[in-house]
């Protein structure tokens, strides 16, 4: 029996969602779990991969059990083996025997949360992006205005990116500011490797008045990844949500 | 020169706000960086203290400096002195010489946060309560609203504290559910020791069905400790301001 599980996780102690030999991984953590629940060792195959430190409100993975139990019993007795990790599954559901977490996914949501000011981190440590240079959401907003629709994105691509292109359609893709608080928000059908923080960090760069929302035009139809700016640290970054 | 502080921490690792000896405490974290800034032993007077575990968002104090120093500096200093303790000084400004953080202080308002969910927490672990059973926030709401006004709270008081009067105005009391966020939002003058975890324990009670508004009620009207319902742990409490 295949499932469908919704995964929550803080990614600071983690090196990423993908298994590692001998690191500490999110993926590693929940296949432990799913052997030391089952006794089979099994892939917990997720929509996509995070990086060290980024988080997730709602990634998507499913996996295969051999003896098929039910749906709310798994999902407890995953979270009783996951303990301590800071990964819960929020939700398992029954899945058809071919859904696939990651071929399947029509849309994912990610927010980026920038906490603009000057004082450092007390609550939030790891959890979001102080940046204490005065930021202008509205520049930043205008700017991410030119992300959206299908471009190559060379420019706000890792270079250790594998994906065979550079293409992709951002279907949304905006900056708000809330006081202190300045929440970014994109959705694609997928992404390319670091885009997210790719573009933030550029789109900082315009809040901060070192870029015109001109220049950050110019910079995306460069596609030259030598053209981004700083990449923003994975701090601020969350795996919202998958749609199938 | 007296200086008002306001402050923001994660009461997680600390015994409260008030110095212990050989304990971590958010009062002797501030004195140790105030001693390490000036050379001299001063006092960090906090508007009151908080429990262990209990977070703020707008915790005031005020210090006096015998060499006065620009308002930004101070506070610059300061949060460079209290790393790598999840306490930040988030504004710093010159007081009048009586400026009194605990005396002066004519409103109180704290945030209690529940998370209601059966999943356990990844994201926001300390930071919130999780209570697993379905509560009704409606309902809470309701019974919140018999707090409001001039009460003998010693029902919703610790047995320790050490206030002369049970008698506190509460000028705003409200419970308002957001999805699986409930918020819980508390006014006053002051407040007796452990009255708002009290309160929240006692409402979480009513929202699960175990208690009617109207026992709820009762119980206040009772002005007897055992009446109270389980406490709400620290985790989901916030000193959110202080107005003077």
């Amino acid at each position: 029996m295949r499932y469908k599980l919704t995964i929550e996780y803080d990614g600071g102690p983690f090196q990423g969602w993908q298994r590692l030999p001998d690191l500490p991984t999110v993926q590693g953590a929940l296949e432990e779990a799913l052997f030391k629940l089952t006794g089979a060792r099994g892939e917990v195959s997720g929509s996509g991969r995070t990086d060290a430190g980024v988080h997730a409100a709602g990634q998507v993975a499913h996996v295969d059990l051999e003896k098929p139990m039910p749906p709310q019993r798994l999902c407890d007795a995953l979270n009783a083996h996951l303990r301590p990790h800071p990964i819960t599954v929020l939700s398992a559901e029954e899945a058809a025997p071919d859904f696939h977490a990651r071929f399947d996914a029509v849309r994912r949501v990610y927010v980026y949360e920038i906490l603009n000011r000057r004082a450092p981190l007390a609550l939030k440590r790891g959890q979001i992006w102080r940046v204490p240079r005065k930021l202008d959401a509205g520049a930043m907003n205008a700017a991410a205005q030119t992300l959206r629709g299908q471009h190559d994105f060379t420019t706000f691509r890792d270079s250790q990116c594998q994906a065979k292109s550079p293409v992709k359609t951002l279907d949304v893709a905006w900056v708000q500011g809330y006081g202190e608080l300045i929440s970014c928000r994109f959705e694609a059908r997928s992404f390319l490797h670091r885009q997210v923080r790719s573009m933030v960090g550029s789109l900082v760069e315009v809040g901060a008045g070192k870029m015109s929302p001109e220049e950050f035009a110019a910079t995306l139809a460069a596609k030259d990844r030598s053209a981004c700016g700083p990449v923003a640290p994975p701090d601020g970054l969350y795996l919202m949500r998958v749609d199938y």
